[in-house]
């Protein structure tokens, strides 16, 4: 069984020379475009080019290596995750993904496994959105749903995407022929972090994601009336701040109560004009509520927006409930799902399933291919934070599932 | 009677005119030093020295004019408020004492009134403190507590107050120079508006201050863990801004059950690395208490500290309370309280008194003489704002009642 503990060694290598290349040199930040990334990305593609892939890097800075089987009008089943980077990043999400990825067609390639499909390995340039504030502009490409419209979008510092693109070397004019044909879709399957506390605390090593949480995005405005915080008696007074505290706590509590159904943060909460000496005149705060299920998702924010208006009718503040973003949630496919499952219990480990809160390059894959992704145990739940962290022994146990997830999809495609 | 609205509607037109000169061609700013703040300290001296005073301007660039009585060695009356502003303040605050001063003065001249005691009227130059973050430049010049150590200190733009006090042609060598001996005061008077809503909602003109309140100024942060929104299930959450909230509502709570005795306000709250899609890991908000009695002041401040560890505990969420700042309760003088009093009762109008939750002149000036305040209904109580409105009745009425005060004043000081 060495060798597995070997493959997770070199797993770990491979990810600490990644973290190794940063914007900043204090941190690891690798946002979409900059010299960082470019530089991080070519080490990728140089790996992934050793491995005996056909590589290429595509119009959007994703690499792309295909291991091609020998049959014609094979399909294609992709694996893949991010290189991209939050700011102040951990190293493991994103590149574990696609570093397992490589380990595992590495092994197929040594193993000289005879596939029934193509398998194209992507390092996903962009799923972070950090710079331009976008949204899985990598896997949007791959599968031909990249929005022309975002080309013109600007950074901070007042550069725009199609820019951002040029300076890498890529082609805007090669965005469209960059994804694959949505009938040559065989399946999607992406390793990474859990970036939640449920393996942590329940003492497992992976488990499979069965669904992707759907997401409705709220700010919500509380206008009372501002005032001097030493003249205006209490009873006298129209806190906006006090009727959104009162928001917060009852948001906790209802999603504590529906705890197996949704979360809901709020995450800013702004006091327009505040000072220490002035009553809070107007409030404007985030809301941010999930659920792997569209009705429960639906029937969240409606109790959450009926409770924000009888509490702030109670109170004589007004209030504005304007709807940001939605996406509704996805369902991962059940047979490679189940497929999934049956690989780690081979390992003689517990099978639980797990909703995946955070957004991921499956959502915008889900649309047009059948997706899987595996969860793997980070310390403590913690993610886009220094601080995250992944156990060998747990890459180790990845390893295994990985090697027979792709054997028995071999399998059943042999079938 | 006609003679009392003419009096009125004269301050009115001296109030809209000095409201005309602003350092914001929308609004009314007169911050201390800048340029529109000369051009309104110039046109009020111009005014108090045409009807008569000895007047200058001193080496802070308070605008001093004095009446002198004929008896050797006689005290000083100082009748006083502000003509410095906020940003986007209102017309009343401060210069409704300073012209109303005037025409109390003016009448005195008129009637050659025999004045046992010199009078001093007195515009202080900065009162709001907003340019250099001071408090009370102008009244401490006058009581001889001017603490030199502020020269240094820099405004926005990096100017020092010294080199604003030059830049106004002022002498900061002439600042000791320019205080009132602490043995030669009779007293102080100032009139304000409420910026409160009690005389507007109890239908009253005016009323005696009985005290202004003694104020904490106290920074809490509440120190949870940042997560991922979508991530991290409710229940093993560790949410700052939650805690925050529950400090905020429980303040809230005790200070409407205590209402007779304090006031507190959470005016500013601030969540550390704020964003949409992650739970809040750490918070730090300003609380602002305020009482009349240093007692309440204490007992409340201890209770809501108290209030403020429990809940926090509760959460396990780390607190530090912080004192930022702290004044204590001021006493109106009794004798001159009772004065003010007598002097409303005898327009048959009802004789409430307040407790000022604002700062004003009179907290400095309460060291070394004795002070009394008489509070002008406001509209709605609103302060601080271009809503700002005092009504001409009001005004006719604070006429009659100050020029009783000054007639009472003289005849008790002649018995």
């Amino acid at each position: 069984m060495e060798v597995y503990l070997e493959r997770a060694q070199r797993i770990v290598a491979r990810i600490n020379d990644l973290a190794g290349i940063s914007e900043d040199p204090k941190g690891i930040t690798r946002t979409f475009g900059t010299a960082a990334f470019v530089e991080g990305r070519d080490k990728v593609a140089d790996w992934i080019k050793e491995a005996g892939l056909e590589t290429r890097i595509d119009s959007i800075g994703n690499v792309r290596g295909k291991l091609s089987c020998s049959q014609p009008n094979a399909k294609t089943f992709v694996i893949a995750s991010h290189i991209d980077t939050v700011v102040n990043a951990g190293k493991w999400d994103g590149p574990l993904g696609v570093i397992m990825g490589l380990d595992l067609v590495e092994q197929l390639i040594q193993t000289e496994a005879e596939l029934p499909f193509n398998i194209e390995l992507i390092a996903f340039s962009d799923e972070e959105g950090v710079r331009f504030h976008t949204t899985y502009l990598g896997s949007k490409v791959v599968t031909g749903s990249f929005d022309k419209h975002l080309l013109g979008k600007k950074d901070a510092s007042g550069i725009m995407l199609k820019e951002a693109i040029a300076t890498m070397g890529c082609n805007i004019s090669d965005l469209q022929k960059d994804a694959i044909e949505a009938d040559t879709w065989l399946g999607y399957f992406e390793i990474h972090i859990e970036q939640g506390p449920v393996l942590y605390e329940r003492n497992i090593p992976a488990a499979v994601v069965t669904s992707i949480a759907g997401q409705r995005r709220i700010e919500i405005t509380f206008e009372g009336m501002a005032g001097h915080a030493g003249t205006v008696p209490m009873d006298r007074r129209n806190d906006a701040l006090c009727c959104a505290a009162g928001f917060v706590l009852q948001t906790e509590k209802y999603a504590i109560e529906n705890k197996e159904r949704i979360v809901a943060t709020v995450g800013k909460l702004n006091i327009v004009n505040a000072a220490s000496n002035v009553i809070p005149g107007e409030v404007v705060c985030s809301l941010d509520v999930r659920s792997a299920d569209e009705t429960d998702l639906n029937q969240a924010c409606g109790h959450l927006q009926n409770l924000c208006n009888k509490i702030s009718e109670a109170r004589n503040i007004k209030t504005r409930w304007k709807l940001i973003q939605q996406t509704a949630p996805v369902s991962c496919d059940k047979d490679l799902v189940n497929l999934l499952s049956h690989s780690i219990a081979q390992e003689n480990l517990e099978t639980i399933s797990l909703v995946s809160g955070a957004g991921h390059d499956a959502v915008p894959v889900s649309v047009i291919a059948p997706v899987a992704m595996l969860f793997v145990r980070c310390f403590k739940g913690i993610s886009h934070n220094p601080l995250e962290d992944v156990e060998l022994k747990d890459i180790e146990a990845t390893v295994k599932i990985s090697d027979n997830f792709i054997q028995n999809l071999i399998k059943k495609y042999n079938q």
